[in-house]
């Protein structure tokens, strides 16, 4: 077990190590942005996906919704600008709705936050496989397993302590960068030369006439392409400084590539008339076209996929941590604090793992059928974030305080708007999960404090007097199955801890007692052993019955111990050989303290078997 | 929980109660032949699929092939005639083997038993739901989850303790003879008023030409039909005085039922020229030709279902009676020998239900799948069982034992060939899974009685002294989290047992110890407290390494007890938020013990927590 543990894993760190490296601005992009980029992967497949029941009529509205979407972005990243400068230790939607909002909203964000986490690891691990499956046919069958297969990777990597900051992440942001932004330009000159393609010659005929609906439907959907925006003003002190000079303008960049590469493709896609075949996304489908089939293409899908396996990580650092200040601030259970011996969260990790590997399995690793789930979530937490910033504004009213106040309640206006048309478009196909979930965990996150705050109160040692009253000497009860070597240790043991020791012996076959109390006469005479008779063959219930009189007819205060005398086999599997009697009297105890609310105190006093 | 069990299973039946009725022939033939007689439902369709492969000219063969395993029955039949009255107090082919051949073949006797058992039941069921679903086409695809369903019902009445020998039991078998018999004579008249039917009309194209391989594969797999004949000698201590006499003549009974089903089913077969569908057993067939779609064929098909589920249910009677004798030999884990409360070998039971359900998974509910398995284990079980009754007979010298022993041995010679015939021809389709299970099995009863034949040795008190040498009292290890009202309860138990009480504080952050221990000096000055560094973050490790330095350092032959304080949380969910470093202790020291072989005693003190 550890040695495996040790060659997954990797072998323990010291507390020492803790700390991190500042980043400079071309480290930073590339560890706050894979998430942020790579959504345009999912968003246009969405869009197209909206738009092409309406055929070419659809198609021909996809710029459109992707320059409205766009604006969108600016607004959003502009308000984010000002939270990087307005919590410059690190501004995470959660942190700026509890302190400017109050506990319950910061809550409802921190749900909307956990349930976007997962879901960013499920559709970025399915896109990419997506994407990877678009160029391989043979392989989309197998795109839940495939998933899981990535999921599985990413996970082992954090809990070794991967660091999202690391040379290794950078890599696919900036081959995606400079693979994707080319082709894009290589497109655009090649229409020009060629003139543009005719959708009414590629679209598939409309299968429903266009509606207000389904184009809001597509807007909601192609939404998605703003996830990750929030990441650099979560991570401002891990810049180099100035911390938020360098982080504002990286947030600004950041957005600008964004802006391109979403507009560029969708523009790209509607200029040369590009529609997809059923295995493929729409992004394959344009890269094909713009590149051909040859290793170009390939290299496209690739880093597509890595991205994404990139963007996924990006959960990998957010969630655990979340967690742990949840767990911290006693919303969550403690354990999602322990630093594990790799200086990792990895209670989060796990958790993680477990919820996003449940999504791909639920909804066949179909990023379309999770996307619904998705945008509630994130443009919740955006709307709160925003409004928490805009009453931090007013609270501090330092200078220019009214027009920061200003542009965050604008963004505030358009995420809160957007929220709406996402939650009503989307209702029926998922985002009612995502509605339902939220207030769940909120419950779940109070009911979690009250229980904690409960036991400090119990477990508190004020009014306790300051002299600790003495245990009575504990009644000792041992249940013995025959005589033998093991029940003599026992014994032993039983008598060296209390003068109150009573042998147990529950009769299964009527006249067995008998035989048993001639051979305890002989080697333990002065133990009082007790014959108990079991007419229904069952050990455990005479034995329970048995243990409650004799506590009701001492009436000591006290309950009686149980000493369980216990094999401890040399190889594992002779284990099975053994009646677990031992074990039963355990799990017997352990139900009834659940039922009747009280356990006594067991003694487990092994007995070693040599071979 | 147990109120669950109290439904499902009934309440618990005191000892008392225990004691068989005995059974008039009537009876006694319910009792003992549906394995028997109901074989013929896939003997048939085993002949059947084995021969249509080579079309007319290989199902014109049935007939001969069907006489042949006649012959063969009626060998066996007289066999166990004789074994009846060499064993009157049963005589299961283990008994047999192991009194007369020595340990190793009775093993290889109740191996090949086992086996059987568990095919018996995964057959019968099997082929019940194909009987049923032949019936009705819309059954067909869910064959698995029928089987299963089926089992569940003969699993739970059994766990009720439902007697293989009541009046329920007695239905099907009876229904089965009284409308099976009539439709055989039935037909017989309409053939000889209509004429036969033409076989190279009806019979599908040749897909092979015939070989003799071919037909000895049809021979082997028909020889299906002659399991269950031994149940009668097997249980002859249930019949009404005398004995062995009305043992005897039911046996002769239920011998020459056996062969006319068979002849006669066979025979109508070929003399119809029936032939199957796809979807459809070709006994199903075959009623459905001699007596159309109406409800007669809906009755016989209903009733082919009954028998095969009462054969299953045969082996839910015997599998548990024979684990349960090997476990009194100390072959298998004794806990096969527990009555339960409802007077039933409930573990026998439970057993028998997985390798069967596990069965019918692996193998989809196909009958056709399973029958290679099959045979080999029966006509082993013949084999053995006949060449014990030659020794029995020579050993005991009664008068006419040569003739008693010729007719064995030409028993056992027979069985023997078939055995053969059956090992070499269905080797590859999987005669070869339980000729290899046989010999493991084999070898796992004997490592086990060797293992328990080691413990007793162990555990004897041959040369104890008399006078028990006092344990000297325990050295206690308290390790704590914090200082709080279940510490204290903790500490004052151990004082109340001990006076050499240790307190270990894990310190997993670097100076929280030095809080620990100004409040340890101002609530229990007295008690000695140990803080332990832990760079590494883990409690485990620190607090194992201690117990070993301590235990050296005393080096009074003694391991330290740890006394665990352990919360007892009023919701079972409450449990989920908070650290189980109890559990996490308890599971190390266990892990240890299976490393280095030893386990100190444990003491679990509870501390109850109100809301």
């Amino acid at each position: 077990m550890s040695k495996i543990k040790y060659l997954l894993i990797g072998p323990p760190l010291s507390s020492q190590k803790l700390g991190e490296r500042r980043l400079n601005k071309i480290r930073a992009l590339a560890a706050f942005s894979p998430d942020a980029l790579s959504s345009i992967a999912y968003a246009n497949q969405e869009i197209y996906l909206g738009l092409v029941i309406a055929g070419s009529a659809g198609l021909s509205l996809s710029l459109p919704i992707g320059l409205a979407i766009t604006g969108l972005l600016v607004l959003v990243a502009l308000s984010y600008f000002q939270t990087i400068h307005g919590y410059p230790s690190g501004g995470g939607s959660y942190i700026v709705a509890r302190e400017n909002l109050g506990t319950l909203p910061g809550l409802v964000a921190a749900a909307a936050l956990l349930i976007d986490y997962v879901l960013t690891a499920a559709v970025s691990l399915t896109a990419g496989v997506a994407a990877i499956a678009s160029a391989f046919p043979v392989l989309w069958p197998h795109r839940v397993i495939l998933s899981l297969l990535l999921l599985g990777i990413i996970a082992l990597a954090n809990l070794r302590g991967l660091r999202e900051t690391g040379t290794l992440m950078a890599i696919p942001v900036y081959l995606f960068l400079f693979t994707y932004l080319p082709m894009l330009a290589y497109g655009v000159v090649r229409t020009l030369i060629e003139g543009p393609g005719s959708l009414v010659a590629t679209a598939p005929p409309a299968a429903q006439p266009l509606t207000a609906f389904m184009v809001l439907h597509a807007f909601s959907a192609g939404c998605t392409a703003l996830t990750g925006i929030e990441a650099i003003s979560n991570g401002v002190p891990a810049f180099q400084p100035p911390q938020t000079k360098n982080a504002g303008r990286t947030l600004l960049v950041m957005a600008l590539l964004m802006g391109l590469l979403f507009v560029g493709s969708i523009g790209l896609t509607q200029l040369l008339a590009v529609v997809a075949g059923p295995q493929e996304t729409i992004l394959s489908a344009l890269a094909r076209r713009a590149l051909g089939n040859g290793p170009a293409y390939l290299v496209i899908q690739i880093t597509t996929m890595l991205i994404l396996a990139v963007a996924a990580n990006t959960s990998f650092a957010g969630l655990p941590r979340l967690t742990a200040i949840l767990g911290t601030d006693g919303f969550l259970p403690r354990q999602l604090t322990n630093l594990g011996d790799r200086l990792v969260f990895a209670n989060g990790i796990s958790l993680l793992t477990i919820a996003t590997g449940a999504l791909i399995v639920l909804f066949n690793g179909d990023t379309h059928a999770l996307i619904p789930l998705f945008a509630v979530g994130v443009f919740l937490a955006f709307t709160l974030s925003q409004c928490g910033m805009v009453v931090h504004w007013q609270r501090g009213r330092g200078g220019g305080w009214r027009l920061k106040a200003i542009f965050n309640g604008l963004g505030a206006l358009a995420t809160g708007m957007t929220l709406i048309v996402v939650g009503v478009s989307k209702f029926a196909e998922g985002a009612w999960i995502t509605i339902l979930l939220i207030p769940t965990l909120v419950v779940v996150f109070l009911r979690i404090r009250a229980h904690y705050r409960e036991v400090a109160q119990q477990l508190s040692l004020r009014g306790l007097p300051p002299a600790l009253k003495p245990s009575p000497r504990p009644r000792l009860v041992v249940p013995i199955s025959g005589i033998h070597r093991g029940i003599m240790d026992a014994i032993a043991y039983a008598q060296s801890i209390s003068d109150d020791v009573t042998a147990v012996y529950v009769e299964l076959e009527p006249g067995a007692g008998q035989h048993i109390r001639e051979r305890w006469e002989q080697w333990l005479p002065d133990v009082r052993l007790v014959i108990l008779p079991s007419p229904y063959r069952s050990i455990i219930g005479p034995l329970l019955d048995f243990l409650d009189q004799t506590d009701q007819q001492h009436n000591d205060g006290q309950l009686a111990t149980v000493v369980l005398p216990e094999f401890v086999p040399a190889k594992w599997w002779h284990g099975l050989l053994h009646n677990q009697t031992a074990w039963l009297i355990k799990a017997a105890l352990l139900y009834r303290r659940r039922r009747l609310g009280y356990q006594r105190a067991i003694i487990d006093v092994p007995y070693h078997l040599r071979r």
